[in-house]
């Protein structure tokens, strides 16, 4: 279980992210969804539920197969993070589709001239401490030198209100398009911190780009309702969120 | 420049497959195309044009911006690799969504059924020695343990003709699905030798899945004519393709 | 800058680990050691000095190259981080060199025995967030699924007085070895609270390894007196650390 | 087993060069070694029977570990991968300090003169193909964008000799110093015909340094009596080699 602060440190209770997220005791979440399809909805649905700035990943084999192997319990811990990298990186190259660009013509080794298009500087990441981590090496893999600030929100034991105890981000946020990383969302209470936190040191809302791996319908309508400029990338939207992410990733409870 | 077999060697002059594909001198490869396009042909064209079995990665912004970092002449080598394997893993992953898959439903940590899927075992990469070998790690970095063999692709310096000089397979190579792995095409030549070695193992022509990155037009028509149940996955259909890309990726002429 | 938590939160002035040994301002860091050589010491008067627990890396000369590009105002920081990740491989090699290990014989392929040795199993990562996260990638690339937790040491802005803010860690630590990661010891503060906290949970002073790259003499002693039986593990000990260190390897202030 | 080339290709039978090595019949490789010690010769007894430009990787206990995971039969190819490659990155580091470097002072961000080393430019790398391939990672994870040449040396199936069929360089390689990459040798030919095309191509036997991993008694006596100004590094000496190694490592036979 949990090896919260120590008890000799004046720090209240502290708490992955994660479990910020867990605010609902396990026996709210249902046994029900037994038969849970892997997509509750069309992607015509999601628009209309949510807007356009809720985004899935799009389902093909690829993808259903690793939502498969992080959900299931028989998965070994080596497998799991392998496959959970395999899938943050989608999801990164996915979000950073969001990202502004301009034209840009390039000349080739052979003297012609390419038409392509390149990406606006002055991005950055954030990670959620502990479980968005998880998504820190795959945004490296894809934006070579990317600065990457963080985050901590830990949830009062008794309250279950989250609050930030620790932040740090390059100097100059306020003027970037800011990645923001947490994996798994079943409240959406902590993201809402989190971006609480970014705002307060200047970056508007429709800069910030959350990558998330599991969203909760709660946690959308949530996140959606207090930051509808907000952008937001997913790969499942599903009632029941693999609470167990950070810990079978990390292997600390 | 080439640096070829050893004078002292009996081995005929040794040609990198990139090579073999450069059958066509510079001079052929017309200035004309001085404002080409990102994309040449829309879905439907290409569809109309090669069938189905040639698929392109769709054009997002973040591949267009990947295929302008390569294309471009003043890129680093080291942004150069570090991109073309970001374009690679991407290719890969499509290339994997063409595998056989069966559903597969598995236990969630909390008890419920999650209904997924599953690739079905019985697959191997084979990289077309020199530039495909550039694609290994990508495909590594996508499956876990794969297999990966590997041919050895000779052009003659007089006839032109290609011929294999080098093979290394698994040793079931004939029941496996197979990922050949080739970035560049500009004749097609050099793919068309490695299919047929792949046959005379065993390998039916539809258990085969080329991964390109770049690919002429003529390429296109060639293999498709050749084994038209082959299947293509390709970032970029172009009259020119970047030949630099082997030199540029391994920093050997 | 520092940014720090938000000013909303009922947080104290959080702190980079590296800030809590910052204590002494930079005035105290006086500009003498100009001339300062790579050694400072001899591996006779290191030995004399603190005792047979504190350990330093061979100076061959590719730790001195590493050192002295880390140390480099000029180096890019995508260098920096492909450098300082190589020397942490080393350091984190020569660590788990101290872990205990026992006599294994095994069968090789040709049916010979081979007297080898196997290390035992139960060891785990604690890095100190932040600086200490930058080595947990090296420590995955040496201990494939090793387990890794973290704590979170923020200094009173008044009083310098460290103390711990989160901490999670393996479930059964008190069990095991642990390789506690953290590169740069300006005072050694941050370290004795980290160390206090693991002996909170069970873990003997002698089952911990601090993992460090670059240490002063301070530091050293302060750490050696307090904690006797615990193993140090650095690839420098001099009187001025590269107090930017993680600044430079995250990109944020 | 071996899959060599097309039959419809003129190659001749091309062979790893792993083959090549082993061109005394398993039954030359006497079983009696049955209690091999893991090191056969104390470093003094090696330096009186090799000379200095044979060095071994000084054998602590994460090095015996690693030599006992990849001897032992039952280690899975996912592990045996991951654990040679964390030898070889060893074994490339001692390789590289053979490299010759000159003093280089720099300016640390306090200002400060910080008097370090660096080393000079131009160097490469060479891996001969298929075992030698497994090293460039590596090689890659210690030196950014070093460029890495190939060289494929086939064994005639009658006589035996050895040739080499296929070499890629980087265009200037006589004025560059040569990383070699073969990683088990049994006899040394195939390293003898490889350093050859190194020589013809205008590299001084002096400037070549070959990183190995598994040697026999045999094999060293072969290179050092053919080019006693040639460098090798390797991390043991013993008279069986694993010359299952490029199998198990790439899972092709």
């Amino acid at each position: 279980m949990c090896t919260g602060g120590s008890p000799s440190s004046n720090g209240s209770q502290a708490g992955d992210g994660n479990e910020a997220e867990q605010q609902q005791p396990a026996t709210d979440q249902p046994e029900l969804p037994q038969r849970t399809a892997i997509v509750s909805s069309t992607p015509e649905e999601i628009l209309a539920e949510y807007g356009e700035n809720l985004k899935l990943l799009t389902l093909n084999s690829q993808v259903s197969e690793l939502l498969t192997i992080i959900r299931d319990k028989n998965t070994t811990r080596s497998d799991f993070k392998f496959y959970a990298d395999r899938l943050i990186r989608l999801v990164i190259e996915e979000s950073l589709n969001q990202l502004p660009y301009s034209d840009c013509d390039v000349e080739t080794p052979t003297g012609a001239i390419y038409e392509g298009l390149k990406y606006r500087s002055g991005n950055c990441g954030v990670s959620i401490i502990r479980s968005g981590e998880a998504m820190e090496q795959g945004l490296r893999d894809c934006c070579r030198s990317i600065r990457i600030g963080k985050i901590l929100v830990e949830s009062d034991a008794n309250t279950h209100e989250a609050r930030v105890v620790y932040a740090r981000f390059p100097d100059d946020i306020g003027s970037r398009q800011v990645l923001l990383m947490y994996p798994i969302m079943s409240t959406g209470n902590t993201v809402l911190q989190a971006v609480n936190v970014l705002r307060e040191h200047g970056v508007p809302e429709k800069c910030i780009i959350l990558s998330n791996l599991f969203c909760t319908p709660i946690a959308a309508r949530t996140v959606v309702n207090a930051f509808p400029k907000l952008k937001i990338l997913t790969s499942e939207l599903h009632p029941v969120a693999p609470n167990h992410f950070g810990q079978k990733y990390f292997g600390t409870d």
